[in-house]
């Protein structure tokens, strides 16, 4: 049977982390948002569940996961749930959790980069916290950036099986979500991540390979891919964003 | 082997999650940061993991476990690796996975609390941010406390095997980290707190269920329990509080 991902139509969003790794696995699935009313999807039928009354386990938000009865909630858990199925996740047991503790910081800086755009409360409009918008995405140009990705090269350059994957000796989803994390920061931040490659060339290989990889390719060439754009996490305003050496 | 817990001396901060699962499940840990430097502990210990050149899968930042030679970081992760062996996961692994959910959603309400009082950059100081907070912390009040506790009170009420415990029959690591959550709320914001149990009667019977436990009771009462402070996520300014019905 189809995984059913629910995610809001129109947004990469957390639900994108999702999406590439059913996309590079070739999984059958469904994106209940974006498919027909007519058929009993769209968006409707995601509100259905979030409202539910009678679920055993609700969900607080999208992206959340059906397999046959079972609703998963919260990227990396549905990543975590997922990745063996998919074969994107390491053999070896113990490895997954530090899959799992790699992705959860990924989730800490995606977290960070929506706050640059809405410090103060997201029920607010950006308009209304533009300035506050800026320091804070000042200081996360000038200081987050940095601590992450220093920590996140250290991982490669750390990993016993070599500075290809972020754990182990093959692609898992957590190689994906760093490919996606940067893709957004360059969206995002042209001006701070112009010499991205030269502070992080680990990373920035790893992102190269996984543009590379034929399944991923297709996708983020399909339909499939939704665009960046400024109702989602990554947003690109030219006043938050400078030019760091 | 005892397990060895990684955090910061002096606080409760995400750390205490996974004390109260040790605590309750009366595991062999140490504490690695509030042990003696003499013995090989202290925060130097802590430091050098964290900046090990050579550890194989290095943690980002405190909380951190070491069990043997695996390092697990992020709370949620820790949990979710020892919920099973403590006794405090569902035997039903399906259901971890709704655990984790929770407890992942959990650990987005914890740094919202957080940024009640830091919302422009982590790196500046309160003062330096005081009118900024004030308008995050009353959006927190005001749609935030409600969203999360009206979700987590659902989830009490939908658990299709009664409302004594989140997921379950019995007492998982995640009913630990929502009284955790209520008692950190409590001190922050006593002001806004004040009705909570009126409006979520079964969230407000699960924090007492909690308390009334044997060996949590005698770990909240000991020298280990750290008391809240204003170095941590929960802080009580006065003036970041207020009363609602």
């Amino acid at each position: 049977m189809a995984y059913e991902l629910f995610y809001w139509d129109g947004l990469q969003g957390r639900g994108e982390f999702v999406r590439l790794a059913l996309e590079e696995a070739g999984a059958d699935y469904i994106e209940v948002a974006r498919a027909p009313d007519r058929d009993g999807f769209g968006t409707g039928a995601m509100m259905d569940v979030l409202k539910s009354r009678s679920e055993p386990h609700p969900p607080f938000a999208p992206p959340f996961l059906k397999d046959g009865d079972l609703v998963v909630a919260q990227t990396a858990n549905i990543l975590m749930y997922l990745g063996p199925k998919l074969g994107l996740a390491p053999k070896d047991e113990a490895l997954r959790y530090v899959v799992n503790g790699l992705q959860l910081t990924i989730a800490d800086m995606v977290t960070e980069a929506h706050d640059t755009h809405h410090p103060l409360a997201g029920g607010l409009y950006y308009e209304d916290q533009k300035d506050a918008a800026k320091v804070r995405a000042h200081d996360f140009i000038d200081n987050r950036i940095p601590k992450y990705m220093k920590y996140f090269e250290r991982v490669l350059k750390q990993n016993p099986d070599g500075d290809a994957y972020l754990v182990g000796t093959a692609l898992t989803y957590v190689d994906l979500s760093m490919f996606q994390l940067i893709d957004g920061l360059y969206y995002a931040f042209p001006l701070a991540m112009k010499h991205f490659g030269e502070h992080y060339p680990r990373l920035a290989a790893l992102h190269d390979a996984v543009i590379a990889r034929p399944k991923l390719a297709a996708y983020l060439e399909s339909d499939r891919r939704i665009a960046h754009n400024e109702a989602c996490i990554f947003r690109h305003y030219p006043e938050l964003d400078k030019a760091v050496r």
